[in-house]
């Protein structure tokens, strides 16, 4: 079998660019190839009475011969080539279609906003961790499309005829970045969305994840600023006021956010400002996929997981080849400690799922060498495509598995940014003892291990004789204590008489 | 299956240091999981009549307690427990072994000389690149062996009684690090090897190897120093006369060398010295594993490959689920490319083999994430266990594999000292234009590219029209020509009209 037969293409016309995202189907998962973008925005050559401008075809035509050459070698029912919002409304859609179609040697399908926002609802649904009842935003180029859903199912969908492009070139025509221009781009995108405000928020939701550009700009920002991943509206109240100061699209400078991303990014917070306001989000996160990985998990016929999170951790298991029931057993094991000292330090549901998710892959950096296992798990970690967390969850868990055992890092287990320091630091340190128990890899070999934690003192409780007997593991424990003590972690071996 | 049914444990009693092994065998290779190491300094414990000391005794005991936790968990037709020279000659052995097997749980077998020369050259014809006749040297604590052999096979076996600990306790036991003290050394040692080095002369080799902790010392150093990795004459003089200007033992200081390896440093070096002489080696590399790794391969039963390389290479696209058709497309392409310019290039068949081992691996960074793929294709090549590559090829192909795209970092291709930094420079320029005329993953896609290399200017020579016809890997090329231009690496792409 040629290689290229395992070879699936998803291509997005967008009004801002247009994105081609190549895959390999490898043992039941999935491996990125190739993700080309050309900013063709598109949308920017429609005039008042939406006819493309001929200029603008000539940008988009351009792009698709590139992707062309490589669309060649792919099985034709492995390729789905979608348009979106300028296409659908451009009375010259053809014009630039009929050439399209003959370029890519393909069908190109322009899709309903309703179908784009079911397309966008799968690929975070495919994505993004929680299967609660969540609110899913996506502000394109030249449409923004807002979904309440619960798990695999869209429950509302709405497609709005605006994005940041089309919101660019209608209110920030001048290019001027005044308290006025974002006073109307955000009023004009309030009026869009309260006749669909009322359905939305009688769905109700418990999450509310943020897909495109403009969100993904908003988290680059927020990772360079060193803020916590949780996207709220006095952060984008901060960052419009930091634009209006910028006074001019060109003099637009905000840390974190690059170049590449600030023509349409005063347009899109505006309408992320009105989606905030209008349907009363607190609290918004980036997902980990939108309308390519839709069509994508679509063509693969790859069926919603109930828990993205497990089963993520599952092909990461599968895919480095771990002892699974090792990281089983740890997990356990972890588990049961910190749920023994859940209410001395505080411990919640958030913390209990991270040590699972840590502990479930704390063996991934063997698959490289056992030397600086912990540091090769980290690294695996921290640079794997990992659906359903958030980055900053990925960040944690890749602290933790960084030190999972010898030297403590703890300026390290404090820099992340997904919980507090000293949570951080005590799931850290569960998860040490937890490693080093197990290590004989067989149940019966697990003591009963009695903790108890006052202030930052751990006392861990052993049976009679238990270290005498265990001469190995003694020393491990004699180690880790000496490892937690230099970073003034008191902990305390004793047996229970 | 518990997980703990796939363990395997080998263990080496030897008469420096004790050591476990721990694997797992996982789809038929073999995942580290615990190296366990305890220097016991059996030998030490020898005196003038050969009768081992309580103390020493007491030591290796106490070892031995801490590997009985973990053996207890491993089949125990998974086991193999080895003692050498120091167990051989102690007369009073049986009051160690005795105990030592009560503690392991697990029966204790003293080898002969010619079965430890026949284990080690099992581990080095299992980890060590090239299938010519090879000698191997390892110096241990109690006993040297020389053996010559040509691919599995082992035809010349000697063991002799020196190693680096009885060395040290006979010669250097005024802990001074005299002339004398070398000289003296040196001769003893030359006197031990006199009677077999016509027999090994005889059988001759083409390459030779030293497994050991002194070998590996000197690997040690010589990166540390910015050396290139072939141990020679010079270099052992060179270091010996740095060990007399340091005077005392226990003042020795080199740079590179670690604590835990000075001690029995000095009468390893005098060993190795009189190796060099007798058997008048010319350059000498680290092997990949020794006595231990025979015994583990010996009991998976894994036949001796070969190409050691060649099955690296072919595990490594396996775990990693690498595209082998596109990998080989690769390959052939690159090894083409090479051969048209290896004139004006003087490149020669060490390149070619380097060029083709780094493009048989280079997609392996896709397995974590296309973002930084290259990066990521550098740091598992440069932290996984590749069994038949040297270090220093290892860090060449990682280099090569973390400038197959985008920028080029000159300075780190140069910074490796496996080849001359120009040839490094060339293969990589090679690879990446070969990664780029096969991006299409099909044979047929790829075109006729004669290549012409003046100095430093490769001219790139396509068929008349190619460029046209092939916009996106045009618009590649161009790229290319780019990044090679910004390092001073004139690359002009011209049609053949």
């Amino acid at each position: 079998m040629p290689s290229c037969t395992s070879l699936y293409a998803a291509i997005d016309l967008g009004s801002n660019s247009f994105h081609m995202l190549v895959v390999r189907e490898v043992g039941g998962s999935i491996q990125t190839l190739a993700r080309i973008k050309r900013k063709v925005r598109l949308a920017a050559g429609l005039d008042a009475d939406n006819r493309l401008s001929q200029e603008a075809m000539q940008r988009g035509w351009h792009c698709l011969k590139l992707f062309a050459e490589h669309l060649q070698d792919i099985p034709p029912a492995h390729i789905r080539v979608v348009a979106t919002a300028t296409l659908r409304i451009a009375v010259n859609a053809d014009a630039f279609l009929v050439p399209a179609r003959e370029i890519l040697g393909s069908p190109v399908q322009v899709i309903s906003g309703e179908e784009e926002a079911r397309l966008i609802y799968q690929g975070v649904a495919h994505t993004t961790g929680g299967s609660d009842e969540r609110l899913v935003v996506d502000i394109g180029g030249g449409s923004t499309e807002l979904i309440v859903g619960r798990g695999a199912q869209a429950l509302e969908l709405f497609s709005l005829e605006m994005g940041c492009v089309t919101w660019l070139e209608r209110w920030f025509n001048d290019r001027s970045l005044t308290k006025e221009n974002f006073e109307q781009a955000e009023q004009a995108a309030r009026e869009m969305i309260r006749p669909v405000a009322s359905s939305l928020l009688a769905s109700g939701w418990r999450i509310c994840v943020g897909a495109s550009g403009t969100v993904q700009a908003l988290q680059e920002i927020m990772v360079a600023q060193g803020m916590d991943e949780h996207i709220t509206l006095s952060k984008l109240l901060q960052l419009k006021q930091r634009a209006i100061q910028c006074g001019k699209l060109e003099e637009l400078e905000i840390e974190g956010l690059t170049l590449e991303r600030a023509l349409v990014f005063p347009s899109g917070l505006s309408i992320l400002l009105a989606i905030f306001h209008e349907l009363g989000i607190k609290t918004m996160t980036l997902a980990g996929g939108a309308l390519r990985e839709g069509i994508m998990y679509g063509m693969l016929n790859i069926s919603v997981c109930v828990d993205v999170r497990e089963r993520t951790l599952k092909n990461l298991q599968h895919r480095y080849q771990l002892d699974v029931e090792q990281a089983q057993r740890v997990s356990r094991l972890a588990d049961d400690f910190a749920r023994q000292v859940a209410k001395a330090w505080q411990l919640d549901e958030r913390c209990f799922t991270l040590l699972h998710c840590a502990t479930m892959i704390h063996e991934i950096g063997l698959s490289i060498d056992i030397k600086n296992a912990p540091q090769h798990a980290a690294y695996l970690t921290r640079h794997t495509d990992l659906p359903g967390f958030t980055p900053a969850q990925q960040k944690l868990i890749a602290t933790l598995l960084q030190n999972q055992s010898h030297q403590i890092d703890v300026a390290q287990l404090n820099q992340q940014n997904s919980l507090p320091p000293r949570m951080a630091q005590r799931l850290c340190r569960l998860m040490r003892l937890a490693i080093i128990f197990a290590s004989r890899r067989r149940d019966e070999t697990v003591p009963e291990v009695k903790l108890r934690a006052l202030d930052d003192t751990l006392h861990v409780l052993l049976p009679h004789g238990w270290l005498k007997a265990h001469p190995l593991r003694a020393e491990y424990l004699e180690q880790e204590s000496q490892w937690q003590s230099y970073v003034h972690w008191p902990l305390l071996l004793e047996e229970i008489h």
